[in-house]
């Protein structure tokens, strides 16, 4: 089942409800209302009742909403419940650090296939995945694989991005600080870690 | 000078103007409309009139914006023309990667100094710079650092950010998967891979 309508900033919210549920479920609490959930996620009440009657989940007055009921629901339409193959592109060190991160894992990310094109690094190890030749991304169908995460520098990412499309790639992380520019049919999320840092001088003392 | 009452839903979206304003300008546009703006950033025209009004910024009819001005006040606004110092907390893959990572440069934060508690990473250099003791926090103030980033694992996160904020750091940076409880004068910014890879198979078809 598929819910067509939410918008995208309320699909934005819904992993930050779905990790403070998880930690609320963890702690043992069986219902929390909007109030107590805005201020465990520091997000608004009325934003949080409105993301939540998208999917049709409403609160009962005076108990709240059901935890497990909401986990289970959110998983259900980010649709985390499926392993995902996916390939990484770039075996840098940003690459080799995000090999170990145990987030894919937690979210069904699966990365299958790692690709770089410097000789010195294909055939090498990085936990025990063997980087491959960045001419193999030729065997992504393949080899089921329809996701990549994108870790080369940003003059090269555009590039490896079409041949990725062109086969069969219909999701992006890229994490090269650049638009990249793809087909509507293929999503592209781009982490610049630039953006966040930009805004943080804003909230400090003039030095 | 200081603006106060700009939405932070709009500061967040400043740095992504100020990128596209900067490739602009690179490319030799002196003037651009919301609209064509809101092409180039993928974000809605009404929006951009919205936020650059907020500055006093109004686009000439027929003409649109200045973009040499209009990269002038931004970077005023979120304050990217001083040099900050800051710290890293965490001497792993991760933030080895972050050492290297030209963007830090680019708005204005100087890594002046890197800390770990593994004695097997103590004295070691990353780039130019040589991993500390963690004990050596104490000297922050002294070194007029006090901004930090936070690439520690997440049980150990919340613990340096209370001894980041008692040796006077106000903004921290975080790449632990964790909410960090700090007092109201410092701000925040965690940096959550999982929050981006959650909503991605959303947007991906079944499988």
């Amino acid at each position: 089942m598929r819910y067509r309508k939410i918008p995208d900033e309320s699909i934005r919210r819904l992993p930050i409800y779905l990790r403070s549920l998880l930690l609320l479920s963890e702690r043992g609490t069986q219902s929390i209302s909007s109030s107590k959930l805005a201020e465990f996620t520091h997000l608004n009440p009325n934003k949080i009742r409105k993301d939540f009657s998208y999917f049709g989940a409403f609160g009962t007055p005076g108990v709240g909403y059901k935890v497990a009921g909401l986990i289970k629901q959110i998983r259900v339409i980010l649709r985390l419940n499926t392993v995902r193959k996916a390939s990484l592109v770039g075996a840098g060190k940003l690459g080799s650090a995000l090999l170990g991160y145990p987030g894919f894992k937690m979210y069904g990310f699966e990365i299958a296939a790692v690709f770089d094109n410097d000789p010195k690094k294909i055939g090498k190890k990085i936990g025990n995945i063997t980087v491959e030749d960045i001419s193999r991304l030729k065997d992504m169908r393949k080899r089921k694989i329809n996701l990549a995460i994108i870790t080369t520098p940003a003059p090269a990412a555009q590039n490896i991005a079409d041949m990725l499309v062109d086969k069969g790639v219909n999701g992006i992380l890229n994490f090269a600080p650049c638009y990249l520019k793809v087909p509507k049919k293929v999503k592209v999320i781009t982490i610049d870690i630039a953006m966040d840092l930009a805004r943080m001088p804003y909230y400090l003392p003039a030095s």
